[in-house]
């Protein structure tokens, strides 16, 4: 088959590869009804992350299953699923706890940017949906497999309740997603910090009440601004860098809390600073699974339509126009048809 | 009046310094029942932390009100009262979202190791009692102005819950306070941390199950053992190092919480570490007030005995002696009478 492959920094492309088999008798293969680019893959396309020989890129999938491993019960080919881009057992103590994404048995997904992939640990991972779903909610159950779960986790992590005031630190794909989470949770107030029209017009219409163009320390002038000095309640970090860990900290309220998604890069955190700022947080890669049912029913009722997030569709054999478009900014979101 | 002035580290002297007054309209003062020595007054007194001229020390109290202020309303002379070593307005928005140790009016209590002293922010800061407690219950009461307070802020923190399992590091004080909170809040399994003998014994007496004397990675090794490999949902870091920051990540489930309150002294934390970890984290000077009233309930109705902290009693004339006692940990922590 025809699928994505990143052999070094900027040097993506669409090429064939072996037909993905299955290797566990815990694995199974789907047929992906679209596959996505997100922006976790442009680190190493950066160069920003090693990239140890060719890399099979795509961790975000939804699709069909087409044959389960002989262990394999909770699904069958034929179903429609979706599943979390961290693959995970399900009943180990750490999945039991909510925390999937750091399962004993974890691996991270990868070769989904594909028209097949192979998902190890198929009973924990995949979430089957009743029926095959109308083609027009593909975008939609697709984003919940990481951009939408992660944005969702980074909501519960920072604890968003009814009448919140919350800030969105991050203005892409997940930023965006946060909004939609904090909405969904019953935030109050949600005030987006975006510099980006198309992205402020999209945190709007994910529910955005505030937007903030502002960096630095005039972008925590006006947040102070705007909550009467106290500062958020929630703040959902989805960038990763020290500017934005820096940010986070300095719009939270004492005893607010700060969940972050984004990894960190070069983030050293001063224990005196978080100490006398009583500031509380949690963060990691999203445990999806622990929200995939929840979301996938929230899609399936036409309750959220997180798929608005993918601001570019183009064939599988463009990937490396997606990829440019991401990098550049040109582009939210590319979702890839298969 | 005799009261305890540090005048550099090492020199702390009983001596004569002005009585307490009434300087503004919301201050109040209180004769003390008694006073005592806090692990945090270490920090000057081994040149730790600056010492920029005499510092009137002590900032654990309780005692009868003698005078108030014109504005105060709700004490009056005669009451006993606890208040915390944070002063707090309680109306702000940080007071009312329970973190009062970070009160737009913060300020730190001092001069509390004497027979009088005066609290600002009387009204905010003070609970006072139905009636007069009886003698015995003094230790037990001025317990709950900081070392309690602080041990049970750890433990709320924490996030400890029925069930939990608890790791808490550090067997000063604060640390013991923190296994009586802990039990109080209904832990399964407490696991304290301890090399020292007669801290141990109090640590088994206020609740811990279990008892580590192991640091490091064998001490790693013990807990991940005790937990069946999986570590522990609440820790309470009661030290406030590099050292005791790193037991506490190492020994704390994915999804688990750090409640820490040492003031951390040279702790960085890797920002990658935190995430891929999954630590939840919330510390900082604990929100006493918060918990004074159900603490002090708690202790009038003979349910806990933190005064058993206290392993010497001196007169105040003898603070020198106090203070090198716990130095050189010869006492957990010393009560002073006044």
């Amino acid at each position: 088959m025809l699928a994505t492959v990143l052999h070094k920094p900027g040097d993506i492309r669409c090429e064939e590869v072996a037909d993905p088999k299955i290797l566990h008798p815990t694995d199974a293969i789907i047929k992906l009804s679209a596959s996505c680019i997100c922006g976790s893959d442009l680190w190493p396309y950066r160069g920003l992350q090693p990239v140890d020989g060719p890399m099979h890129m795509g961790h975000e999938y939804c699709g069909i299953v087409v044959e389960v491993g002989a262990e394999v019960r909770n699904v069958r080919p034929g179903q429609f699923v979706v599943g979390s881009f961290c693959l995970s057992d399900n009943p180990c103590p750490h999945c039991r706890f909510g925390f999937q994404s750091s399962c004993a048995q974890r691996e991270f997904m990868s070769g989904a940017q594909a028209p097949y992939a192979r998902v190890a640990l198929a009973d924990g991972t995949l979430v089957a949906t009743a029926e095959v779903p109308p083609a027009e909610l593909v975008p939609d159950l697709l984003a919940v497999s990481d951009v939408l779960g992660t944005g969702w986790y980074a909501a519960d992590a920072a604890e968003v309740r009814q009448g919140s005031t919350v800030v969105v630190v991050g203005d892409g794909a997940v930023g965006l997603m946060g909004v939609l989470a904090a909405r969904e949770m019953g935030a109050e107030r949600i005030i987006a910090m975006s510099r980006h029209a198309s992205r402020q017009r999209l945190a709007r219409e994910f529910g955005a009440t505030d937007i903030v163009a502002e960096r630095g320390e005039e972008g925590v002038a006006r947040i102070k601004d705007l909550t009467r000095g106290v500062g958020a309640d929630s703040v959902l970090e989805c960038v990763g860098t020290a500017e934005s860990f820096d940010q986070a900290l300095a719009v939270s309220r004492p005893g607010g809390t700060i969940g972050y998604v984004g990894v960190p890069h070069d983030v050293s955190l001063d224990g005196q600073r978080l100490f006398f700022g009583q500031k509380r947080m949690l963060g990691g890669p999203a445990p999806v699974r622990r929200f995939l049912p929840d979301l996938m029913d929230r899609v399936l009722k036409g309750r959220i339509k997180p798929g608005k997030v993918f601001d570019l569709q183009l064939p599988l054999a463009d990937v490396a126009e997606g990829y440019r478009a991401m990098d550049e900014r040109r582009a939210i979101k590319v979702m890839l048809s298969v």
